[in-house]
C-alpha cells in the first residue's frame, strides 16, 4: 500500500465540536410555525380484538386539531418481504402486544394531545396471550397471526455435508441449550419526527432514522407518493444499534398523516418509556446447539436449532434468522452444519436487528459448547481454537466455507496468538485466583462478523465530490453517520484519495431530495461500500485535475502526484503548485468547469440464496481474539469485570480513534448483555423499561481494555478496512462467561449472568 | 426535430400550488431558535466622511446583543474585477452616496434593533457631492474614489470598421442626444437574509438570492471561510430581474458577522424604503447616437458615446458597460461602429443590472434614430426595417456582426412581416386618428437580446438526476428560479429528455452544500444552460435505462424508444414495459445499482474579449419586432397604451405558458420605463422611495397584447430554446415612443414620457 496521509492518522471527528458544544441538533430539536403535537394512545392488552374506537369526546377537547385510527392508513402494511407485510401504522383489528399503538392525536400542544389521547374510548375483547416461543410453536397455542400455522414467523432449515455423519465419526458429541436475553439498544436519543405534508404533495420529515431511505420508501409506499416527493431530511443520530431508528414507527406514520389531515407541520417525540416498552429489541433466542469433535479437538459438524421470540410483528425478522445461521462456518473449520430456524410469533414486543445481529446468540452457543469440549477432552482452550482456526489466505487465494463464504483474509490465529502473549492471558496464573470472597477467573473468546452487508434490493452506494474553485470539496453521500463516526472516515477517504487535507472535505447529512439514495448505516456497511462508492468518486475528481496539471505541465497525469495539498510532478519536483491553485485552473478553465466525481459501490455479482444460507452475506469478515478477566463474589454473586483484551483483525483501521471507539463499544454493549441487561416480561409487559431498572454498563462498570490491532489489508475494503463494530459485541459475553467458569467452574448457558443466577448455580453445585 | 410530448405543452408551473396558496416559503418566512434580529444605521449625507462612530449609548440599550461597523469586516471588499473591488460591507472612512449603510446591530427584536441603531452617534464631516455624471467628469468635479481620474469607473473605446468614412459616405448622418431613467427592478420580496455561523465554522444563509453562489463567493471572501464551508440555502426567491438579489447587500454581511460574534442567529429584511432608496438600479444613461444611411435607408454606420451615471460604487458595472456596446451590432447589419463608454462615479445610489441590462439603452436610442431617418428619408419604417434586418442564416450556415458576434438562427424579417400583418398594424390607417382629446399612433420596433450571458470566471452549469426505484427522478441543480419558472422548464427538459411525465420529475431548490456549483440567473441562461446540462444528465440516466431494457429484450439499445413512462422496442411494440418496470429491473439489477446521471453545461470554446466588445457574450441571440398602440391626450399629455403586438424569435418556447409570460412581463415593464418610472433624484435622495411615487404599470395600464411565436429551432439551446424574456423590454420602450411620435408628430429622447413633457413638448412645437 502507498504511503498514507490522512488515513490512519488519529484526529477528531468531524462533528466534534457540534457534538462538545451541544450544538448538534437531533430530531427533537427541530420545530417549524404553526406546529403540532402528536401523542399516541396505546393498547393496555398485549392480545385483544379491537371492537370500537370512539374518538368524539377526544375531538372535542380544545386544542385538538385531528385524530387518526388504524383504519385511516387504508389498510396498508410493512414487513422486510412481500410475504411478511404484518405490520400496520397502527393496529387495526387487533393488538398483538402490549402498549401498541391504536390511535394518534395531534394538537396544539403536547400536553393537550396527550390528554386527548387518554379520552379516546377504546373497547377491547381481551384475548389469551402466549408469551414463550416454545409454547407458541405448540399446537392450539393462541394465535398471534392467522396467515401462518404454529406461530411461525420465519424457518429455514439448511443442511451442509452430513452432520448424522459426522456425528456418528466424533469423539464426543454435546447437546446444550443456551438462551440470549431481550437487550434494548441503549441509544440515548429517543426516536422522534417532525413530519410536514405540503399541498404540493411533498412529504418532507425530520426523522430520527440510521437507514433514512427505508424510511423514505414506507413513507412512498403508505402515502401513495412518488420517492422523488419524500424529503428525508437527517438531522444527527444519538444513536441507532439497529433498532427502531432502522425502521418506521407509529409515531412516523401517525405524524405525517395528522399534517396531511390538518395543512401543519406535526412533531412526534416517543418517550424513553415508550420506547423502552414498545419497540424492536434483539430477539431473545434459545439455541440447541449440538457439537461434535474428534479426539485431537478438531470440530467435525455442528447442528443447532434456534428458536427465536419475535414478538408481535415480523419486521426485519428474515434477516435476523439468516444471521443467526450463515456465520456459524467462521472463525473455524467446519465440515458439517446442520441449521433448523425458528422464529416465533408471541405477544410480546418485537424481536429485530441489533449490532451484532444475529451472530451473538449462536457463537456465544459455540463458543462456550466448544470450551466445554476443550475442558471434557483436558485440551487448553487456547489451543483447541488454535487447531479449529481457519488460516489466513495468502494473497490471491481464497478460503471457502461449507456454505460458500469466501475470506480472502483472516487474522484470526494472529488475534489469538497476539492476545494470549497479552499479560491478561499469559500471566494469569501470576495473579490471585482467590481474594477474600472473590474468585477471580480468565476467559477467552473468538468471533467474526461480516462487514458490508448484502440485503434485498436497492443495494448500492453512491457518493458525488464536488470540487470548489479554492480546492476544498463537499462530499454529498447518502450514507448515515447515526453516531459511529463514519463522516470522519469518508471524509478522510475522500482527503487521502485526492491528496488534500481532512479540514478541506465538508460532509452535511442526508436530504433525500438531494443526496444519492443509499440503503443505511446497517451490518457494518458504510466505510466499506460508502466507503468505496467516495473513494471512486474521488478519484474521478483526482482524474480530472491531473489532466488539467498534466496538460499545464506538459506531462503525463501519472507522472503527477497530489499529497496533502501539495502537486508536484514526481520526477521534477520543481514542477509544483498547491493544491488550490490547480483547483481554480481547473474551475476557471475554457468558459469555467463544474468539477464533480461520482462514484458508485460494488459488490461484484456473487450469488447469494438467504433462504438457504448459501453465499457471502457480506464482503469481507472481521475476527476477533477476546480475553476476560473477572471476579465473582462467591457470597453475593456479584460480578466484576477488570480487564478486557480484544485483538481485533479489522482489516486496516482508517480512522483509528473512531475504529477504537467502536471496538470498545461493542465490547461493553456486549458485557452488558452478558451480566445486566435483560427486559423483565410478565405476561408480555415489560417490567423495566427505564434505564434506573434496564441495567447497562455504567462507566464504573467498564473494564480495562487493551486493544490489539491486526491489520490484514483486504483487497475489498478501500484502504484494506473491514468491519470494526460487531466482531467484539460478539466475542465480549463468551469471553465473560468463559472467565466466570474460569473463577466458579460453572458454565453458564443463559445470558445475562446475573448475581441471583450465580447464586443459585453456586448452591446447586454445592 | 422528433416529436415532443412535453416540451411545448401549456402545463402549470411545477410550484404553482405553493405559490397560489402560500405556502410558498420566503426568506423573510425562515426563523431559527434563539434568533436575533440586524438592523442597520445609514448615511444622511450622500457625500461624508465618517470622523467618528460611538456606539456606547446603543449598546447598554437592554436587549441589544452586537453592534458591527464598517472597520470590524478587516478592510475586506468586493467588487465584479479584481481592479474594481471598491465596495465595502459598511461604509469605512466615508459615505459614497445618501443612506449607505454605516452600521449594524443585533438584538433580540426588531424593535429594538432600529431603537438601537437610531443610538448609535456617527460624526461626519459633509463633502461636497457630484450628482451628474457629465458633470462628475469635469476636471475639479468632487472626487467619489480617489482610485480613478474625474470620477470615470468603467470605459470602454471600440472601433469597428471605419465609422468616420462611413459618415462621410453616407447620404445623411444624424446626431441626437438620448436618455434613458432609473429604473427599479421592482420586485415585490425585499431582500432578506436569516444568517447563522455555526462554531463548527460554517455559515448557513437562508438568503433570497437570484445567484446564490455569488453571495456564497463574497461570504467565504468575506468571513475568510471555504467555499465548501457555506451554505447558502435558497428560500423562494419573489423576483430578482438583476438587482439587488443578484448581489451582497451590507445587511448579509452584517447578519452573518453578527452571527459570528453573537454565537446566535441573525435575520435581517431590508424594508421596501430602504431597499428602493439605496439598492442597485437600472443606470441611467445618456447616449450620444450618430447614425449614417444611405439614400436607400441602408445602416452605414453607428458612433456611440455612452455616459452611464454609476452613482456610489463600481458594482456590476463592466458588465452592464460592455452590454451597452455589443449587441448595437444586432439585430440589423451594421458595416461601421464605434463605441466609447463612460460609467462615472456620482454620489447616486449604484448602477447595476437590470432585465434587458445594458441593451435598453442603446437599442432605444438606435431604434429612434432609425425611425428619424426613416421619416427624412420617406421610408416606411418597416421598409426601413426589412431593408436592414439580418437574414436567417440557412442551417449549418453563420452570420458574424463586425464585432464577431455570430448568429445561427435570426427570425428579425419573418417576425417584422407577421407583425405588420397583424390587424394593429396593417389596419392602422382605419382606425380613427383623432378622438376628442385624444390623438392615436401606432409605432414598431425591433430588438435582439443575447441568452446564455458569458460573464468571467466559473461559467458552466452541472445538473445532476437521480432515478428512484419508482420511475420518478430528482433534479438536482444549481440553477436558480427567482420567478422566471426556470424550474418547470428545467423538469420539463428532464421529462422529455427521459420520456416520463413532467409529475415523475421534482426538483427542489439551491442548497450550496449538495447542488453544484452555477453562475446563476441572470442574462437569460438558465433555460440555455442550466437546461443544456439538464439534458445531458438526463441522457446519461437514459442510456443506462436503454441498456437495461437492451439487455432484457436482447436488442439494441437504439432500437428502444422512451415516451411518456412506456418504454418499446421500436420495430416490435409488442415488446413494451412501463418505465417504472424498468426503472426497478435497473436499480435492482445485480446486488442493486444507484442510477444516476451528470450533465454539464458548456460553451464550446470560442474566445470572448469583453474588454474589446469582440466575440459572443451570448450563446444565441433573440430577435423580436414589436408593434404598440398608444392614445395621447393632447392637452394632459396622459398617455394609454391600447395594444402591443409582439413577434418574438426566442427560437422555441420550451414551456409556453411561462414563456408567453416573460415575454408580456418584459413588454409591460419596460412599458413602465417608456411611460413612467423613474427615480426623481434631488442631490443624492430619492425622493420616491416607494411605491406609491414610484409609478410602475398596474393591472390597469396594461395594453391587449398579442403574441406571435417565430420559431427557429436554435442548434445551440436545448431543444432549441433562445432566450425569452429581455427582448421585450428592450423593445417596448422603442415601440411605444415611436407611437407617440405616431400620435403627436413629437420625438421623445428622454425616458420616461411623461405627461409633464408631452405637454410642455406639445406647447413648444406650437
Amino acid at each position: 500500500m502507498a504511503e498514507l496521509s490522512v488515513i490512519g492518522q488519529r484526529v477528531p471527528r468531524v462533528d466534534a465540536w457540534e457534538k462538545v458544544t451541544g450544538q448538534a441538533k437531533y430530531a427533537a430539536d427541530y420545530s417549524l410555525p404553526d406546529m403540532l403535537w402528536c401523542k399516541l394512545l396505546r393498547s393496555p392488552y398485549p392480545h385483544a380484538r379491537i371492537l370500537n374506537i370512539d374518538t368524539s369526546k377526544a375531538k372535542k377537547l380544545p386544542g385538538v386539531r385531528g385524530i387518526v385510527t388504524g383504519k385511516d392508513f387504508g389498510g396498508w402494511s410493512w414487513g422486510w418481504m412481500p410475504a411478511t407485510r404484518d405490520e400496520t401504522p397502527l393496529a387495526v383489528d387487533k393488538v398483538r402486544y402490549m402498549a401498541e399503538a391504536v390511535a394518534g392525536v395531534a394538537a396544539v400542544d403536547e400536553d393537550t394531545a396527550e390528554q386527548a389521547a387518554g379520552l379516546i374510548k377504546v373497547e377491547y375483547e381481551e384475548l389469551p396471550g402466549v408469551f414463550d416461543p416454545e409454547e407458541a410453536m405448540k399446537d392450539g397455542a393462541p394465535k398471534v397471526h392467522d396467515y401462518v400455522k404454529n406461530n411461525i414467523s420465519v424457518e429455514y432449515h439448511w443442511n451442509f455435508g452430513d452432520v448424522d455423519k459426522a456425528f456418528a465419526e466424533s469423539h464426543i458429541v454435546r447437546e446444550d441449550r443456551f438462551r440470549t436475553a431481550r437487550a434494548t439498544h441503549g441509544y440515548l436519543e429517543p426516536p422522534a419526527i417532525l413530519a410536514y405534508y405540503d399541498p404540493t404533495g411533498y412529504i418532507t420529515v425530520w426523522a430520527s432514522k440510521q437507514s433514512p431511505y427505508f424510511h423514505y420508501r414506507h413513507l412512498a409506499a403508505c402515502f401513495k407518493v412518488p420517492l422523488s416527493r419524500v424529503r428525508v431530511i437527517q438531522p444527527f443520530i444519538g444513536g441507532g444499534f439497529g433498532g427502531t431508528k432502522n425502521d418506521s414507527l407509529a409515531g412516523d406514520f401517525c405524524a405525517v398523516l395528522l399534517s396531511k389531515m390538518t395543512g401543519r407541520p406535526v412533531k412526534y417525540i416517543e418517550s424513553m418509556e415508550e420506547e423502552l416498552a414498545t419497540s424492536r429489541r434483539r430477539h431473545s433466542v434459545i439455541v440447541y446447539s449440538k457439537m461434535g469433535v474428534t479426539k485431537d479437538g478438531l470440530l467435525k459438524a455442528i447442528q443447532h436449532r434456534v428458536v427465536a421470540d419475535g414478538g408481535g410483528y415480523t419486521a426485519i425478522g428474515p434477516l435476523s434468522m439468516y444471521l443467526n445461521g450463515f456465520m456459524t462456518t467462521l472463525p473455524y473449520k467446519l465440515p458439517h452444519f446442520k441449521f433448523d430456524a425458528y422464529r416465533v410469533f408471541t405477544n410480546n414486543p418485537i424481536g429485530a436487528a441489533m449490532r451484532g445481529h444475529g451472530v451473538t446468540h449462536t457463537r456465544f452457543a459455540a463458543e462456550i459448547q466448544m470450551e466445554m469440549l476443550a475442558e471434557e477432552l483436558g485440551i487448553d482452550p487456547v489451543e483447541m481454537r488454535m487447531r479449529n482456526a481457519i488460516d489466513n489466505p495468502k494473497p490471491g487465494e481464497i478460503y471457502e466455507t461449507i456454505n460458500k463464504v469466501t475470506l480472502k483474509t483472516c487474522g484470526l490465529k494472529q488475534a489469538i496468538k497476539e492476545a494470549v502473549e497479552d499479560p491478561l492471558w499469559r500471566d494469569r496464573d501470576k495473579l490471585p485466583k482467590k481474594e477474600g470472597a472473590i474468585s477471580w477467573g480468565t476467559g477467552i473468546s473468538g468471533s467474526s462478523y461480516s462487514g458490508g452487508a448484502r440485503q434485498m434490493g436497492h443495494q448500492a452506494c453512491a457518493a458525488i465530490i464536488r470540487l470548489c474553485e479554492d480546492g476544498t470539496v463537499n462530499l454529498i453521500t447518502g450514507a448515515t453517520d447515526c453516531g459511529q463516526g463514519s463522516d470522519t472516515v469518508l471524509c478522510m477517504i475522500a482527503a487521502e484519495e485526492l491528496g488534500i487535507k481532512l479540514d478541506d472535505v465538508a460532509i452535511k447529512r442526508v436530504d433525500t431530495a438531494y443526496t444519492p439514495v443509499d440503503p443505511g448505516s446497517y451490518g457494518s456497511r458504510v466505510t466499506i461500500l460508502a466507503g468505496q462508492a467516495t473513494q471512486k468518486a474521488a478519484r474521478e475528481v483526482k482524474k480530472q485535475l491531473l489532466e488539467t496539471a498534466a496538460a499545464n505541465w506538459q506531462v503525463k497525469p501519472e507522472d503527477i502526484e497530489i499529497r496533502l495539498g501539495e502537486v508536484f510532478v514526481k520526477s521534477d519536483p520543481e514542477k509544483k503548485m498547491p493544491f488550490i491553485r490547480l483547483a481554480r485552473i481547473a474551475c476557471y478553465s475554457g468558459t469555467g468547469a463544474v468539477i464533480m466525481g461520482t462514484g458508485y459501490s460494488s459488490y461484484g455479482i456473487e450469488h447469494l440464496d438467504l433462504t438457504n444460507g448459501i453465499g457471502n452475506g457480506g464482503c469481507s469478515y472481521s475476527f476477533t481474539a477476546h480475553t476476560a478477566r473477572v471476579g465473582v463474589d462467591m457470597e453475593t454473586g456479584q460480578i466484576t469485570t477488570t480487564d478486557f483484551t480484544i485483538a481485533s483483525d479489522c482489516g486496516r483501521l482508517l480512522s483509528p480513534v473512531q475504529a477504537e471507539g467502536q471496538i470498545e463499544g461493542g465490547a461493553i454493549q456486549g458485557l452488558g448483555q452478558a451480566l445486566y441487561e435483560d427486559f423483565i416480561m410478565d405476561r408480555g409487559k415489560t417490567l423495566n423499561p427505564t434505564f434506573l431498572d434496564y441495567k447497562m454498563p455504567h462507566a464504573l462498570d467498564v473494564p480495562n481494555i487493551k486493544l490489539i490491532d491486526i491489520v490484514t489489508d483486504d483487497p475489498f475494503g478501500p484502504f484494506g478496512a473491514k468491519e470494526t463494530s460487531e466482531g467484539s459485541i460478539v466475542s465480549a459475553p463468551p469471553a465473560v462467561v468463559s472467565a466466570i467458569h474460569d473463577a466458579t467452574g460453572i458454565w453458564f448457558k443463559e445470558l445475562p449472568v446475573t448475581p441471583e443466577k450465580v447464586v443459585k448455580a453456586l448452591k446447586e453445585k454445592k
